[in-house]
């Protein structure tokens, strides 16, 4: 039996939304996938969510609803905003909390989809009961959360955790932010493209990708190729598994966590990508680090670690 | 009129060991130095130690000492020890708040050097009132301390922030550490006297520093160099600037800082590396940072930040 206290988890994309009903165990109660109609002003998805909230509730009539948590790109907790998101079209800021508030007495809280992702596996996840965790969401990007004494760290401005914007090399790749060498540029679905480009130039290995131009080229055809034993593909994990291992044992420089989950789509590649990644990392972390940290994968299950994310923010609102 | 509550600060280093009576507004009230004797267990120092502090307090018979705090080479918050310190023959494990407690009855603790300059910083020196902020100390090293929700940061074993281990390049110089890469073989007394080396290789302009061997050469020559327009000198404080800066914006990319303070006797080289740093640092911000993150020299006074850091721990601990 479920427990009648609830809360609801959204998780704003730029193309699907999904919105949660998760009780304290982090049990999905029941969920709902909308179109995000990204080119649609923010007032108009928040309409449209309250509508399906309310639909829920009704065939739910037992459900206490106690507060509402939206994972989102580019959201501040501190403001309860949404800044410039890359894939919506909604301006340089719209205040999340405040839009959901004149729909719902409740308390309501946002932070970008990474952050919930590390409260998630921090409430629900393999992070229960630690005290230091990182958690890195490998898809398109790459985004982290950090758990630090037990809670998010939001830092001074409520914008702590861009891992994926640290650098790898400052004369390196081109990064979408503006900036050159990003981690992310190198490691992500994206990321790992654009290294196997690379070696389609560099080396002369026979390989099936060679037929596949850059705007054709996935993350998922990588992931099929080194599978079959593709000498380009398996090159291009154990390139991507080093510099993420590099970036990896400095962020253990600086929290020294018990252990770095890895979640998101990307990150799901079997054990091509966190293997070489594990080994890596131990060669690169600090003597009194190595031995001690732990690199796993996300226990949320796939696909519902942004909502469910969102809903274990919506707990630590209640728990306030 | 100094309060009568006090407490002691010691800083262990190579060399010497410095003691100190410390208020609460972080007037140094007495300061004695010893010769540390390296080669000497460390119950001997601790001896030592404390016939000195029983002599200060004879002198001193209205104030009240409330605990004893230690900044030491590394040195473990959690365990109270210090494990295989570089330059002192104190073998594997020590445990410095045991031999202190054997001889007051007193709140003892030890942290490293460098979070004791943290915490300094934060309770007597720029980061006072700050929620969030780092602190890089430049000597023949480079260490850290990270301050997280206005506390140091331990994370999960106590020996988070060690910057100076952070990668810079995977394949580059060798560190004292058994790595290669590592930032403080780059940025530190001892880097940019590698990168001298280096420049002099590489480069054909004239250079009194080509009338020093590797061994005799020191970051003063090289800073008074500079300060005198030396092509090569300047060129070395620059690569400083820029690799410390990449760095630095990957540290705010972690815990999000409103301030990063360097202190210690490199970073004391005149605007020489905190100019072109700050310039590099903005440079290297991810776009959410840019122009919120100020670097700024420590406050605290040239020389003083290790013991007032040590009795800045020693007074957290009072407070608890």
């Amino acid at each position: 039996m479920h427990s009648d206290k609830t809360v609801i988890g959204i998780d704003i994309g730029g193309t699907n939304t999904t919105l949660g009903f998760v009780d304290l165990s982090g049990s999905l109660m029941c969920e709902v996938t909308l179109d995000t109609q990204p080119e649609q002003p923010a007032h108009i998805l928040v309409e449209r969510l309250s509508d399906q909230i309310n639909q829920l509730k009704s065939q739910m009539p037992l459900a206490i609803v106690s507060a509402i948590g939206i994972g989102a790109p580019n959201a501040n907790y501190y403001l309860g905003t949404v800044e410039n998101p890359p894939n919506l079209k909604w301006g340089a800021s719209v205040n999340l909390v405040e839009l959901f508030r004149q729909k719902f007495e409740l308390p309501v809280a946002v932070t970008n989809d990474a952050n919930a992702a590390a409260i998630g596996e921090l409430l629900f996840g393999g992070a229960r009961g630690m005290r230091h965790a990182i958690v890195i969401t490998l898809g398109t990007g790459l985004g982290s959360g950090i758990i630090v004494n037990g809670e998010l760290l939001y830092g001074s401005d409520g914008s702590a955790g861009e891992l994926g914007h640290t650098t790898v090399e400052p004369d390196g790749r081109y990064c979408a932010c503006g900036k050159r060498g990003c981690l992310e540029a190198y490691v992500s679905a994206t990321g790992i493209c654009r290294t196997v480009v690379e070696l389609l130039g560099q080396r002369l290995d026979a390989t099936p990708l060679r037929e596949a131009n850059y705007n054709q080229l996935t993350s998922k055809m990588i992931f099929e190729a080194a599978s079959r034993g593709d000498v380009i593909a398996l090159a291009a994990f154990d390139i991507t598994a080093r510099i993420l291992a590099m970036k990896l044992a400095d962020a253990v420089a600086h929290t020294s966590p018990e252990a770095i989950f890895l979640s998101g789509g990307f990150a799901a590649s079997g054990d091509l990508l966190i293997v070489p990644t594990r080994c890596y990392l131990e060669k690169f972390l600090f003597n009194s680090y190595k031995g001690k940290v732990k690199l796993l994968r996300s226990e949320l299950p796939d696909g519902k670690g942004a909502v469910l994310g969102a809903a274990a923010l919506a707990w630590g609102e209640v728990a306030k």
